[in-house]
């Protein structure tokens, strides 16, 4: 094996973190999980990384390695550091990169989640060899990175690539960010069930047809879920359809807007919802060409990740070593 | 003087074009205009280029020449070709790149206009130095160009970077394109005519207070320009600035917009509607900041051009060749 050809891969979640050590095909040669909420601080959690992880990456040969990738919520490539994560037991702003660093002497690249998935999909899934493109996490939340000239967006202060947090309907729906109307209160789990009961409570009566699961879970339960929305819709209820529906066209219209600035050669879809396949995705390339301005026309693909779902974070957060 | 320290701009517009020897620091060695409609065809337009500037470069010494940069209406950077222009007088889709690169045996770059602006800024304007900022024209409509880690973001077939086209009112405002809504229909030069004569309509009696200048010009000529709209809100004209805050209010969202995918360091206006100044970019901001997610409040700078405006497209088409 040649110099350089391994790359560890840490992927921070609130629940879990995965560590791993991955080649240059993408090949997870190793892999181990830690409980983020474990470690009460990230001085600790260094110390459960480093006794972890140092004696794994001498068996394989330290000189073997290009580097550590970090994924982290709310991770900036640009510092290193992690910026008061809702979700992480740690506060305040944490040098994580420097610390990394420190322990383990290698070089050490860090960002948050959405932007790793986007590196991940250009190393080693769907954007192989693309320069352009959007990487889009549709999970409880909308998270983004898009890629320009073979280089992940950044931005000036490493916070860009934020689609989930455009504002889609002026005056729409609040978002956990204070605003209103942004994407993800529409285009996410969360606003497909927004949506759901928002349908669901103005139909007047409910219809008793056989095909309206959704109603029918909807009277039992007084609640839904976006897999339940999923499965109406796969049994043809017409009100999940209807739920799909509008969620597409709100999200095309967005991605519309996304191609005339980006002009990407695929957006890539991630996450939960984005395996309700083609109940979502086929409305929305519709919305999206139809609000596209003709030179984009028919040009854009839409594709699934092409990574294996339960280790895409952690190929993501490896990639960075080699983005 | 050293090698490869001049380069030619050529900046192709609908009645004139411009051609210019520039140096590295953005002096304007020599320029001189054609009529554009005065070539019927790309062919004798590349012939008369010929006549004109050879005998220039020659004077010059050749091996100065860097290369050749030109900005043109539709003018794609991959391709090299001008595609389908509508104020051109040649039609089609014409490979001008590699015409000029015959003719002169010097390298060549050509995109449009806005990005041409851009990467004028960038080399010898408001953006030197910078990575990461968002240029755009208020004309008669609205062009943009961006620039993320330093690069154009020329998209996977050159055609990124249109602002001007993105959808901010969905059903909304018909626009040139065939869609309707787009933000260069509500801010641009034409788009300040249209809300202008929109509010005028709306206004069932006319006030004669003596503040009230558009009104008053509205009555008499049964028509207003962006400059009336200007030289009212000079005046303090209630209706003028209502209408530079609606303009304003439909800017600023889409710039917010653009911040959260891009997060530029600045965004820099150049155009007629550009030099409203405060009564246009002031509220823009305001807006702005207001819909702005807020890691990204009050970090982008809003600028006006650090080019000349009599000589901001020539510069901008020979700054091509240095990006």
């Amino acid at each position: 094996m040649q110099a350089f050809q391994l790359a560890v891969g840490i992927d921070i979640g609130g629940t879990h973190t995965t560590l791993g050590i991955v080649n240059r095909e993408g090949k997870i040669c190793w892999q181990q999980q830690l409980n983020t909420r474990d470690y009460k601080t990230p001085e600790s959690f260094v110390v459960a990384l480093k006794s972890t992880l140092q004696a794994q990456i001498d068996c394989f040969g330290r000189d073997k390695f290009a580097g550590i990738g970090i994924g982290a919520p709310n991770g900036n490539h640009y510092s290193g550091t992690i910026e008061l994560a809702a979700n992480l037991p740690w506060k305040g702003v944490i040098p994580l990169s420097k610390m990394v660093e420190s322990a383990f002497h290698l070089p050490v690249q860090l960002t948050n989640d959405a932007n790793a998935g986007a590196l991940g999909e250009m190393i080693f899934g769907a954007a192989r060899h693309m320069k352009n493109f959007a990487f889009i996490t549709l999970g409880t939340g909308l998270g983004s990175g898009l890629v320009t000239n073979g280089q992940l967006v950044y931005g000036h202060d490493g916070f860009a690539g934020e689609l989930g947090h455009t504002i889609a309907l002026s005056e729409g729906r609040p978002c956990g960010c204070g605003r209103k109307g942004c994407l993800e209160t529409y285009a996410s789990a969360t606003g497909l069930v927004t949506t759901a009961i928002e349908f669901l409570q103005q139909q007047k009566q409910f219809e008793t047809f056989p095909e309206h699961w959704l109603a029918t879970i909807w009277q039992q339960q007084k609640q839904v879920s976006a897999h339940d929305v999923f499965i109406a819709a796969e049994h043809q209820d017409p009100t999940a359809i209807a739920i799909f529906d509008y969620t597409a066209k709100i999200l095309g219209l967005s991605l519309a807007n996304l191609v005339a600035l980006t002009s990407p050669e695929a957006i890539i879809f991630f996450g939960g919802l984005a395996n309700a396949g083609a109940h979502l995705l086929t409305p929305t390339k519709q919305y999206m060409e139809d609000n596209m301005l003709s030179i984009f026309k028919n040009k854009v693909r839409i594709l699934r990740s092409g990574l294996p779902e339960a280790n895409a974070a952690l190929l993501g957060a490896a990639s960075l070593v080699w983005a």
